[in-house]
């Protein structure tokens, strides 16, 4: 057996003199209020308030960081429990899909996962040896019992976790009857839905015929034409904005913004609305529609964040047998300075407008993003994202575009969550690594004390509030 | 208010022992001569040698880093003094500029514009607080009495920071009054031209019609075939050469050098005569043009400089209103390897060619620049250009070229300054950054003090004066 | 005279307390057997077992890092001793050679060719001061009697390093005669073929032909069509596997691996016969082969190795008067995700697959190499490569794949060597860095020491014979 670690002075710079100063900034803000503009926690859950079954469908059936490690050591996706739409068996012991996760934690060895995983179980589940083949069954039974005491249902712990805002990310085409919920129990400001209309933005996606049909029946507005179309996205976004909403999430594949004339995109969309457009039509209409949700950006004042650049799917076999975000999403090279610049001439000066930048393309950092960020008053850089969510990661962020965007064209810690339980590990680590930048800048006399106080302060809290506020 | 930092120590490393062979490494150069090869000062400031005007006029309306900076925040170029071609009200009270640019002064927290800006304040003026909005007018008052006294004069100040040399930036068309001007003072070999031709060798320009007419003009050369266009540009390197001129640079957007034929370079010159040049044609007749430059090089020794992967006036709207180099111009992804094989594989080994290569695009350092600076004897690494002239920058490019291209195949330090006041600045942090880095691999043991120490001095001085020595 | 540094804590990390870690991992490797399963030693110079003949020859001529650093700065191949096709004076004279390259022994500080010699000349010569124009000759002497005793022979030296097994690389056309010798002698375990088929895959190669008549000589299989070229390749690597090969390698331009038709891939072979094939459908075949390889991989077992992404003979002069890998091969930028898509779809999840990838462009680190080899079964992350085999390129290396791919997912250290006394140095420097990033990591409170003394045995053995074990 192991010790968890979870030492005070984790992920802090190990260098004795930076690492007293990393202390005193960390020491600010470790108790701050966690802002979550960005995650991926079904509303259902905090709406319902229902007890977590047990330790395997909490920790490892969902979370795709896990599960793509263990299949890369070659697990089967089905002996850990995640559901299949073809055939063999999958496993539905818990107890059995925990021992497999538990016999594969050396795998996970200097990854943020192992790291997570560690805060998690020592400050919420109060854990104290290292998950293994001795401990599995132990650990296991530890984990639920505490999962059955009320103090570790979903609503208890977003107290306890100190959060004040959590964005959920939701379908266009969603009502939000959960957020509903969470309204009329007080609840509303505390949970908010985010607009992310992708899938009506692919005009050749297979469903695309029939999800605005449906558009047209929740809004009650003609969807046969493009003008209609506009209308109902508007109204779409108008009813998200009413249930709090902060901002839109646009996950393209490229950064492509250039506008179409309204007669082209008016052709495009007719052909779509056959179910016969051009593979290279659609890609231009999506990049045209990013221009025009910026557009509405400036009228209803959401706040557009946009992923780009991850090839979705990369196994197609793995889609078909397994569906979607099962860790075989793979970055691309991608492109922001020529993709960005029609809807940066259009509206990146436009007071009403915001846009949020997230990239898995570090080399884009330097080059790009920072000197954009860092001219643009509408633009500013989220923070590293999915594969760069790891204390290197966000170090090399920081020191790759601080230089040239400055700390206040970034957004501060945005964390992009699926695993509840996991947001406060993710947002202490965060806390961790700038206070580790911020305290080499004051080690080598670049900055004062008392501004890496503040900064580190504005990072964690101000930044985040402040980007993500509904700009009308 | 908060005092100025400006340690002895600052942007060394933090590690003690490392520090401690840092500060010896760094005293072996804090006091040798500047040397500036690629400057942006214009030479009439030096040649009519009069008082600044104003801290604003000195400080923030000429410096595209800390406008960009200020605007990224929404700050308007017009109420920060920058001139228009159209319509607004444009701020003409100095001294509320200055403020304006104080109460921003958090928003460089982290960047090497705050690091020049308080070297230049303390060091050159005096000063010992922080802007802010609690000091600005102090402040002004301060630099303005600072001002209007002859040690502060343009030539003072160069005599006062010890620049050996400074080479300008110029129009290939210029006839270099100010340059004869200083040579007649004696100072000629103190202030030497750079020819810079990129408006003659892009012929799709708009004014490039009345550019060849007026270079036929200043030669006595018809420059109405391709023919008397290459000896029209001979002629004029010749007058730069005879005016002390080192050094040619180049600012193309890619890096193509492939050559055309004599036949097809004619033709794309005679369509480009007409107006009605194709932009495809017009750009390969810029990448035809490098090649050429480095064969007139060969032939008149001037050290060709490439500074390309710049998408300038990113918004076009911005440089219709107050004109190029405003903040706007954004780094694209750069092709070394191919585009310089032409070039390279011409004249890469001829003794008589030299040239220095500079880029923002980081990831290029290791698998492309490196490799080839690494085994062509021609070919030299500049400096760190622009977004990478900053602590981290510096220290990442000699991580990442070091271990291929080793030292002696860089030119050392190389600043690229507009802002006179700033050159000791940025050439001290350069000192500084390179010392922290020979001493980590003292440190490391993998250099000893002594090769540290001789190294230094190479960067900070020898390799500069050689890799501009003109080669005939 | 310079004394050689050599010491004990060499590049580890500066930190007193990282240090101290440092060393206690290292100390767990420093005396580990070194498994090589990817070299460059003709496997004539075991099988003969004859003296190096003399110190130019045994460090200088045949090293392309150190010759690209001399030419880089003005030296002539020739004056160095390698041999050319064409005309020009080639010294004959070793002790002149010797010198020459001593004279520029400052070239190399801060790269790892200076830090490889120096452990060669101390620990394996036993030289104690650095090479240098004063120190030249001695240093020749000393050098040229200790190679004239047996101790220094090619056997006595591979016993002395503690080598396990040396891969090395080979034709697909040769007859492995030194590989016979070898096992007739009881050296077959020790020294292992790698089937290198690119030759026979670039279906344009001016050779080509002839290369596909002696491929059926050899195997006796008609290779006129494209199932005979397949039937032979397989005979081929079954010699191989005979012989005792565990891998076979593929240093492909790109990393195209699109499975053509079975007609269309017939279509190219037929006129690729001809000697008329289209440089487009030869590129194409290439992408085909490698997906073919693969598929064959999984019926020998033999493991895939790729190495793509350098343009070859970058300077066509210098190849045509010297011949390949003198120093002008040059990186490109590399794409991964779509690249491999197809193969992995294909094989990425069978169990009897396994392809180690490799790479100079490091900004497919963390973007694209990563996210695979963490997902896909069959894909492990070779070591840095070449221009990256550094120490800050290991470290970067470390820095920027662990989060994703962890420890488990990457082969450990593979050397690539063509200098074979510089075996030991490369392996003793990989563990090193590896143990320095250990240290950080436990220093920085995310890995327990126990768990990092384990990890660093297993990158510096265990996961290179796992990695390379063959499959069937």
């Amino acid at each position: 057996m192991r010790p968890l670690l979870l030492d005070d002075d984790r992920a802090l710079p190990a260098d004795p003199a930076t690492r007293a100063v990393a202390r005193e900034v960390y020491g600010a803000t470790r108790d701050l209020p966690l802002v979550c503009m960005h995650g991926h926690v079904d509303a259902a859950v905090l709406a319902q308030d229902r007890p977590f079954s047990d330790p395997a469908s909490l920790f490892v059936v969902p979370d795709h960081y896990l599960l793509r490690m263990l299949v890369s050591q070659g697990a089967d996706l089905r002996d850990l429990g995640v559901a299949t739409t073809g055939g063999g068996t999958v496993e539905t012991d818990p107890r059995e899909i925990w021992r497999r996760f538990c016999a594969g934690w050396h795998l996970f060895r200097g990854t943020p996962t192992r790291y997570w995983l560690e805060h998690e179980l020592h400050e919420v589940f109060g854990v104290t040896t290292q998950p293994g083949e001795d401990t599995a069954d132990a650990l296991y039974d530890h984990l639920a019992d505490q999962l059955a005491k009320p103090d570790f249902r979903p609503r208890a712990l977003f107290e306890r976790f100190g959060i004040e805002v959590l964005a959920t990310t939701d379908s266009p085409l969603s009502t939000l009857p959960d957020h509903a919920t969470l309204r009329d129990q007080g609840w509303g400001e505390k949970v908010v839905p985010t607009f992310r209309p992708d899938a009506l933005l692919y005009v050749d996606r297979p469903a695309w015929v029939a999800d605005v049909d449906r558009l047209a029946e929740l809004t009650g507005i003609d969807t046969g034409t493009y003008d209609g179309f506009g209308e109902a996205l508007r109204a779409r976004r108008r009813v998200f904005v009413e249930a709090g909403a902060m901002a839109t999430d646009h996950g393209h594949l490229g950064t492509d913004t250039t506008p179409l004339s309204p007669a082209e995109a008016g052709r495009v969309y007719a052909a779509a609305r056959t179910g016969q457009v051009d593979p290279a039509d659609a890609a231009a209409f999506a990049g045209h529609m990013l221009h025009e949700m910026a557009r509405m950006s400036c009228e209803d004042g959401l706040v557009m964040q946009l992923h780009p650049g991850v090839l979705r799917d990369h196994d197609r076999a793995a889609r078909a047998l397994h569906g979607p975000d099962q860790g075989f999403d793979i970055p691309v090279a991608t492109e922001f300075t020529r993709g960005l610049r029609p809807l940066l001439e259009s509206f990146g000066r436009d007071p009403r407008f915001r846009i949020v930048v997230f990239t898995v393309d570090e080399t884009t950092y330097s080059r790009e993003l920072a000197p954009l960020a860092g001219v643009y008053p509408a633009m500013r850089l989220g923070a590293p994202w999915w594969f760069l969510d790891t204390p290197d990661g966000m170090r090399r962020f920081r020191e790759a575009i601080t230089d040239t965007a400055g700390f206040y064209n970034t957004t501060g810690f945005v964390d992009d969550t699926r695993a509840f339980v996991s947001i406060p590990a993710r947002h202490d680590l965060a806390r961790r690594v700038d206070a580790g930048h911020l305290a080499r800048l004051v080690a080598e006399h670049r900055l004062g004390l008392d501004e890496a106080l503040e900064t580190a302060v504005d990072l964690a809290y101000n930044l985040p509030r402040s980007s993500y506020a509904r700009r009308t």
